[in-house]
């Protein structure tokens, strides 16, 4: 039996889903859990890397116990609920092929990024949104305008964290928008295919260059043409981005009773 | 010079606002950043006590510097941040009388109170709301129609924890309703001319029966006039409160820049 678990969350106290040399991640403490659950060896497969203080609503891994499991789909969020620390939670699960892979059977994600933008601290944002200054209604508009080009299939270099090894650098981004949440914050949402490298990290940095006025957003199309990583923005921090949603090909019989 | 500031804090890690004698209370850690905003010993004094997890939105408290203070209000949000943790934050700041008194002054205050009910857990919910089995739309309008009989001058003798001390039990309820918000809590806002102790959370345990089909809405009045801590609710836990907003019969002149 083979199960996708759709899980949640607070990535600040973790180096991120995949199992690293120093530091705790996500997979570790998902492992160990799934084997008190099942009882025996089970394999942890992520659907991506994320990275240290990274969130996830809607991260996608595999769990693949070596003997054979009898517990149903639907219980899966309660007995992993009784192994899980609280800031991680199986918030559904499915049964899915033995081929399935989370990574890539993926035909696309989408991502959050939240923005604090109020003149005083708010401590129930701490480490779950990224802080600015304020950005006024017209910046905002900017923003929105400027984000509208990210969409279409476009070579990503000038968004790909430097030294990254990927050869493909084309993505298709089939939405991409800036608005004010009702928490007040500035939420940046962008599906893609797929993505490179901090992505979505460095179109926040080239959207908060809008904001503020050091790029317009009709200079976003010759940022993207440039290939060149210097002329778009600085990497904004992890801890204002979520990993929303996973899209895959297949029909997901997500479960949750 | 007198202050008022308004203080937003996630109360998990204190044992409420009021120094005691074991535990950390809000009011040490503000006790000591002003006095290093302020640079000499000031008193803090509290609108409230709050419970052990209890948050807030905006309490508010007077700083009392002993010697003259030259820091203008719409500073003082700033300056408290180098010295607060990330989990108290002063968000707005006023002068005031110096007769002016926090607690004695307020003339009402709003609670609201969230409630977490979906299938599955959310790390982003933990300590931030109380958990609950689901609760449906027709369950959620009883809830509403109960809230509403909460509304008026009545002995809200059943709503207080026993032991207390309070001899004039009775309070202006001005405002109680039942809503599902953005975030998929069930929100109970509810204002008053003031609170018995465990007066929310105790009216929270109450409409929780009602949603449980233990009691009626129209049971409300009766538990009410019965004085009898036992017809009511438990009371319900700590981290789900907010004290969101006080009240005051002057017009506080808010600044922040």
């Amino acid at each position: 039996m083979k199960y996708l678990l759709k899980i949640k969350y607070i990535g600040t106290a973790y180096c991120g889903f995949q199992c690293q040399k120093n530091g705790t991640a996500i997979q570790n403490v998902l492992t160990a859990a799934a084997e008190k659950v099942f009882g025996c060896p089970t394999m942890i497969t992520g659907c991506s890397r994320t990275d240290s203080g990274v969130h996830a609503l809607g991260f996608c891994a595999t769990a693949e116990p070596e003997e054979q499991a009898t517990i149903p789909a639907e219980k899966l969020h309660r007995a992993f609920a009784a192994y899980l620390p609280d800031d991680i939670a199986v918030v559904a699960a499915a049964e899915v092929a033995d081929d399935f892979h989370p990574r890539y059977n993926a035909k696309g994600k989408r991502y959050v990024y939240r923005i604090y933008d109020a003149l005083c601290e708010d401590p129930f944002e701490k480490q779950r949104s990224m802080r600015s200054t304020p950005i006024n209604e017209e910046s905002l508009a900017k923003m929105q305008e400027a984000a509208e080009h990210f969409v279409g299939s476009h070579d990503f270099s000038s968004f790909m964290a430097k030294g990254s090894k990927i050869v493909d650098t084309v993505r298709c981004v089939t939405e991409a928008t800036v608005c004010r949440d009702e928490s007040g914050c500035i939420v940046f949402s962008v599906a893609a295919d797929g993505f490179l490298y901090n992505m979505v990290r460095i179109m926040v940095g080239t959207l908060l260059d809008v904001a503020k006025g050091r790029l317009e957003p009709s200079d976003i199309p010759s940022v993207i043409s440039s290939l060149d990583r210097g002329r778009a923005g600085t990497t904004a921090p992890p801890y204002g981005l979520y990993l929303k949603e996973v899209f895959y090909e297949e029909k997901i019989d997500w479960k949750c009773s």
